[in-house]
């Protein structure tokens, strides 16, 4: 029996389903979404900010983690959850995506980049990659053991095998040796994460589909995944999450040779309710995305379609200077129940910090509270008129 | 009687004093610090922080405001209280100070000059002052009519009449003409104010004591200003609270010829807790600055003499990386509460925007907490042995 993850319900229409994840900083109610604490803090929130949106599990990514405090500071402090006071369930990714996206990047003032975009990796070998820090430039090395070492240390809950996320613009020869290092490095990391005997709480490993937007490197990588003792499934590649037709494809590839008790993860997916919806209707379980944080501190907001189409507004536009409404009339967020969008266009116009964490909030919610109403109408059977009524 | 203020109770060991500023927002415990909300926002924080923080007024600046969003969007939307969801008390500066500080700047990214620098004003005669936007260069006029009347616009319980702010390099024959110039103009402020017959809530008009560091000037605005009709007088100039030896003069010329009964607001003070002993002592009941929260996005942080006896530490230094203490033990802020040192310096060290959130929250609740124990101390006559306490 599986304690890690349980499968509430399945849709009677779709391959949509509800279950919960088991941690011991709490469980998880899936389909989840889950908001990007990059640096230890999810941008402009405070943890209790984070309590108050009710989400159940953040994300930290390894690579800022392991630059900036140090995983070893991190441990002294007994855990990501104590250095940062979040009690509640974290995910750790490998490292590997910000080490292919970000190793040759600098460092942006004020607002670090989190990983939008594809960069030069600075060397890969079959051992492990070598990189630079887009903080000092200084020289770095993740091997799959370093990268699960690391990840036992900073101490999240869930943590993901180290791999490499190819650019959708290598050719098939290069996509399917990286995969099949890929898989090397999942076995290696799994060896690794074996070897901890954590005496504070219990780590889940997830492993890593790769392969691109090759059908046959998808499958092949599903079928060496799903043999493997992993938690949880994650499926990576560039597309996933930015180019949502072939993340539909490449969803519907793989899931078919992945066990149904173990939660389904695409990393990077959630730029917009369109796309969760595209996903959740295919048995995906987990999500993270910095779209919506960081659209938000662009004046970008969530919106239900009777009041844009797109899904989305840009506050800072002219039309919403002296426009009393809140941001979305149907929304129950603290700057909805609170603020007028005249007050956070004003506030995104002066620069003002409070713009983005009332944006922040709005977005967060609105996503939180979308997928709280897919669950339901999933255990209801409801997932496909819920769809239509929400896109149309 | 005056309704507007209560004299609570004198010290009977300094000339100390309680009172209780009475507006139909709710009322104001005296000797008060007020957070400045310079663009209808105290930077970082929302107005939910500010009611936990329990800071019972806050500060707008009308040259500001004036500029962006405008007085008129304000009151279109029933006033700054409703405009930012604020329902406390609100005081504004007459714009005089930055008209004559900021009217040269260039706007600066992110974080707007909150009056820190003295510039050259762009034209002042006998009716009022033009001066050009830090935004965008745009010309603007403020007479005392029209500042009084932006006021009344914005909304504030308490607005200033508006002055002339000269520059302690000012000649002495200047310093006289600008002082009778913002007599003349107090006497216009008043009858502009008198002219608005409010319907929602009343305002109450302060006077301003001009005349730089001269003794007989200072002297000379004080008794003209406190036999008009204000409901409260106000010591602005460059000198209070940047140059403190100089402000207690000040203070001393001017309080033997102002009535007991009318609160008295030192414009611009409160750089340090030391700061603030000097004025309470000296009878001063209402106080402004922007340095505890502009110096807390700089990692500035205020704390109690024995760890450091400077009164404040600075976070960002790399003794604090590991320092798993929080900022002050003996305080009970948010920040204290929940944080370390550790987590405050890395979230600077990232740039993080929380940084400046967890920052401002404890330099504010600092200096809210050592106001009510200033005042619960002068209510049982120890004021002088609460100041040794506190700074030795």
């Amino acid at each position: 029996m599986n304690t890690f993850f349980t499968l509430t319900h399945n849709d009677k229409n779709s391959r949509a389903r509800t279950g919960v994840v088991h941690t011991e900083h709490g469980d998880i109610q899936t389909p989840v979404f889950m908001p990007v604490g990059t640096q230890a803090t999810v941008k402009s929130l405070d943890q209790t900010d984070l309590q108050n949106l009710d989400a159940e599990i953040i994300l930290g990514n390894t690579y800022h983690l392991h630059l900036r405090p140090g995983e070893d500071l991190i441990a002294e402090f007994g855990g990501l959850h104590k250095f940062m006071h979040w009690d509640r369930p974290i995910l750790t990714d490998s490292g590997g995506f910000q080490v292919f996206s970000l190793g040759t990047q600098k460092e942006k003032s004020g607002d670090i980049a989190e990983n939008d975009t594809q960069g030069k990796l600075v060397a890969i070998d079959e051992d492990g990659v070598t990189f630079r820090s887009h903080i000092d430039g200084s020289t770095h090395r993740f091997t799959p053991e370093s990268a699960i070492a690391t990840q036992h240390k900073i101490g999240a809950d869930i943590i993901m095998a180290f791999d490499e996320c190819t650019s959708d613009t290598a050719d098939k020869k290069y996509t399917m040796e990286a995969m099949e290092r890929t898989h090397r490095w999942a076995t290696r990391s799994m060896e690794a994460h074996q070897k901890f005997k954590p005496t504070d709480y219990k780590r889940f490993l997830f492993g890593i589909i790769q392969g691109a937007n090759h059908k046959h490197l998808r499958e092949t990588s599903a079928k060496f995944i799903a043999a493997q003792n992993f938690d949880g499934i994650a499926i990576g590649g560039e597309s996933i999450g930015y180019n949502m037709a072939a993340t539909a494809d490449i969803i519907d590839w793989v899931t078919p040779f992945l066990p149904a008790e173990k939660p389904r993860y695409t990393m990077g997916l959630g730029y917009s309710p369109a796309d969760l919806f595209v996903a959740v209707e295919r048995g995906i379980d987990m999500f993270d995305c910095v779209a919506p944080t960081r659209i938000a501190r662009n004046g970008t907001l969530y919106v239900h379609k009777k009041i844009d189409p797109n899904l989305k507004i840009s506050i800072t536009n002219a039309q919403f200077r002296n426009d009393s409404q809140p941001i979305d009339p149907e929304c129950l967020c603290f700057t909805c129940l609170n603020h007028s969008r005249a007050y956070v266009h004003h506030l995104f116009r002066a620069n003002e910090m409070l713009a983005y964490r009332l944006a922040t909030l709005h977005n967060l919610h609105f996503f939180l509270n979308l997928m709280r109403d897919m669950r339901q109408a999933i255990n209801v059977d409801n997932f496909l008129d819920f769809k239509k009524e929400w896109l149309g």
